[in-house]
């Protein structure tokens, strides 16, 4: 199906421009001599990383991050030059895998770095993750210490770890965490080292080190949450309206008839559900815009349907097939999530597939 | 990359055989004359519409339910014998689509029906949605009393509503629903009626009229809350253990540092996060099982990972490379909803495209 008239698809839209200033405004703030990477994981949080990492690699990113094999499978032929790193690294029995794809693994327990010495033979990359708080993977303190020298010899590439809290500036896990980092760093000089997420970048130049690996914040999640938004936001979400209905008193709408009717209304319904993504948490709560103003999601959200109360609304905005913000200017990605109880990365990585999308810029 | 020791992939088994029965006892329930539909929309709940709406047509269903027209195009090669209902119907200017591939459109509004009757010439079917309480897609009564002859005269080959309390046997919505459909439903004789959804076919045969239209109940939703769960379970949802570490007293596991380490203990670190549809809602709350027994989420679900304690399972069980049940029969997937404030519905079509998927049965 081709877009326009007849097409009754919600329009996800991702600007590419967006991303890449936001990668150079991160890449911009960093102490002399440190680098930006981008985490590309989860399908690059769900906008589609076949179309956002080529864009980050013309900005002049060089270092992505994936979770899985397979996502780095996905990218190494769209990324020629860069280094691709697979963060959980290889399964027992996958090290021949990463070896002949070029990938270079993320090493996060001892038997993971055992493996991989025995296979490349010190001649292929490596990076090496030392957990130093997060306890969800990564290698102790001692067994990175013990086991990172035997790596350095050959090919490691990189020293990591996560921070847990760096949402937090104030937290006493990243400045602890920073110092457990660098005992291991006092025993690899030489190799590059990266702890920084998007917010880490925010805790100032201590937390820069070699390399810093932004995700959110590429994609308009604000990294400081509680200050000003530095991010440019990059999602477009406009739900199409499938029917605009007048309702009267007594109604009710939707599932489980939890909104009921109180004045003469118009009831817009959107093709967009949970199904979609949209989560089922903002029944009742939910908020679009219209034509600049809010207009309030009623009833639940069901499967591949939401109403909103368009009666104040502008009639020739609140028409069939016209859209309503989902996520846009008035209710960017993070207002969104506030409203629905979660963070700007889960609603990102949900945005379904039946939209139409629409990459623009770069 | 293929499954077995060398893929970190968590894996999604998808019973056909279960979803076959579950249509069987639905159908078998019936008031004679009545019969059953499937109800595929959202890629079959999530579970892959491709392959499960073959499996429900060799079982003997004959007419599908999808919501939008790409969703009845990709359906129509592999249902070459069915009736496909487009749910949402024609956007302004799209009738020809439907003509040409032989979908069936569900017209909601005095406007689809119009524009249809223009395109169509009263030469191809199409289903008729009253509207009787949910004020989401629908006519009004009157629209529909007014409109329906003229399509009756041609080709009108469903008329429908959809109930918006059925899970509720006693409330009051539901005779009232009934009731408003019938009024219709009086000057369409020889017209076949549908109403009931999967917990519709429940409020008895009054309901069941020509055509029910089961959905979420075929995949393993409970129709019946509250009382016992009729249907069998269709979703195994393994997750493939990365890592597992010692952690002792003083540590915290995940973002924020919310799980404080109370004992010397044993983490279990799973390939699945809210990138894969595992709710985020859920951190600090879900619980997998383990070789039978329950084994609590530990910290924040994150974007690709979850922790599990495992300290008190079975050390041969909690190893790399073996799993834990995300969903399965210690935590079937209503169970998992009620734990992350949801519904069933909203677990399965959030289920992620990570997963390495297998359909057994049929």
């Amino acid at each position: 199906m081709t877009s326009g008239a007849a097409d009754p698809a919600s329009v996800l839209t991702i600007d590419r421009t967006a991303i890449a200033a936001n990668w150079r405004l991160l890449a911009g703030r960093l102490k002399s001599g440190a680098q930006a990477s981008a985490v590309v994981k989860a399908d690059a949080y769900g906008l589609g990383a076949a179309k956002v990492a080529p864009a980050l690699a013309r900005a002049g990113c060089v270092d992505f991050f994936v979770a899985t094999p397979e996502e780095g499978l996905e990218l190494k032929p769209l990324l020629p030059q860069a280094r691709l790193y697979v963060l959980e690294g290889p399964a027992p029995g996958a090290e021949g895998l990463f070896v002949e794809q070029g990938l270079i693994p993320v090493l996060n327990s001892a038997n993971q770095v055992e493996a991989w010495l025995a296979t490349s033979k010190g001649r292929f990359p490596s990076a090496l993750h030392v957990d130093t708080g997060m306890n969800r993977l990564g290698l102790s303190l001692d067994d990175a210490k013990r086991l990172a020298p035997r790596l350095a010899k050959g090919s490691l590439v990189l020293a990591m770890s996560h921070l847990a809290c760096s949402e937090e500036p104030n937290h006493p896990m990243n400045p602890a965490q920073l110092g457990r980092f660098r005992e291991l760093l006092a025993e690899l000089p030489g190799v590059r080292a990266s702890l920084a997420n998007s917010s880490g970048i925010f805790l100032g130049s201590d937390y820069h080190l070699d390399l810093v690996r932004p995700g959110a914040a590429l994609y308009g999640v604000n990294p400081t949450p509680g200050a000003a938004q530095p991010m440019a936001q990059v999602v477009h979400l406009q739900g199409r309206i499938l029917q605009v209905r007048d309702v009267d008193t007594p109604a009710t709408v939707g599932y489980g008839a939890t909104h009921a009717i109180g004045r003469k209304s118009r009831i817009a319904t959107v093709a967009a559900g949970y199904a979609d993504g949209y989560p089922r948490s903002l029944s009742g709560r939910g908020e679009g815009y219209l034509g600049g103003r809010a207009v309030p999601l009623v009833g639940r959200v069901s499967m591949d349907l939401i109403t909103f109360d368009v009666t104040d609304a502008d009639p020739h905005l609140a028409r069939v097939g016209g859209f309503i913000d989902l996520i846009g200017p008035g209710n960017p990605v993070d207002a969104v999530a506030a409203r629905a109880g979660t963070i700007g990365y889960e609603i990102l990585t949900r945005l379904g597939r039946r939209y139409r999308r629409r990459y623009i810029g770069d």
